[in-house]
């Protein structure tokens, strides 16, 4: 039986900080670079972040994660994949994620996708995620995607890359 | 620790079927009983039911399945209740689904919420549903709610409900 991979959507398939920055220079006027806002959670690094996340249309249109779309491909022959979020705090923006995902990620299938308020309700062999409160709890295989929120964490128990290239080479 | 219950919404906490059968009586003119449709699966029993429940609005006014609020109100402070639907095959639908609950069982909070394509991938102790197809995989304790479609099945190793004031009787 194949093994099944939990795999987290915002920042790890998508690339969330890049609509961050541009959404913080258009409301503030204010050029913020990784450097200010590593180490600082996303709704600390950036005011308006729960606003934006919680608006209708945010998560239709975000950049993908370099290299995710290739890397699925080819672990969704080998592996159970699926795609995991923690969307339903925000219950207007699950049919924008869904319809992102099938955008950019046809080969996954409406019964590869979970929405949910808390991953430690789901079973698997492994998990990519870009925060500790989901991998840390999570009984088995952890990948932790370096983004800045996450990049000054130094003592972690979790094997952490940076790029969708490592986790092929881990993986594949 | 308490122990978990997966626990399903159309045909469990929502009676969707007064609603079915009232929409085929408006769209046929046909008026239906449950004897007419007993054993049928839910799109054979009505041919415009997959029209009906991928329309925004459907699942935003159900009906409550008698005695669901209270029983859940008294389960949820006795065991971790997740509230789980099958709704990832119709996105358009998760934001009404979501307000239905909150609406109806604001004591669910959204941290107890999943929408799936597939509920192999939860873990829990105690699955209530409707369908087979959920139950049959599940590792844990089963209970089967009966509705139209279930209800000729004689041969089940599953618990057979018909109430809300049974399951309360088998778990409290």
């Amino acid at each position: 039986m194949k093994k099944c991979i939990l795999v987290d959507v915002d920042g790890v398939m998508a690339d969330v900080y890049t609509t961050f920055f541009k959404l913080h220079e258009q409301e503030t006027g204010e050029m913020l670079t990784i450097k200010d806002i590593a180490g600082l959670l996303e709704a600390d690094a950036f005011m308006n972040q729960r606003k934006w996340v919680s608006t209708p249309g945010f998560f239709r249109d975000l950049p993908l994660m370099p290299g995710s779309r290739e890397a699925l491909l080819r672990l969704n022959d080998l592996y159970k994949i699926i795609v995991v979020s923690l969307a339903t705090e925000f219950p207007y923006c699950m049919t924008d994620k869904q319809l992102w995902l099938h955008d950019n990620f046809p080969f996954i299938t409406w019964r590869q996708i979970v929405f949910c308020g808390d991953k430690n309700v789901l079973k698997a062999d492994i998990m990519i995620d870009d925060h500790l409160k989901n991998l840390d709890h999570f009984k088995g295989t952890t990948i932790l995607f370096t983004q800045p929120h996450n990049m000054l964490i130094r003592d972690t128990y979790h094997t952490r890359v940076s790029s969708w290239a490592e986790i092929e080479k881990l993986l594949i």
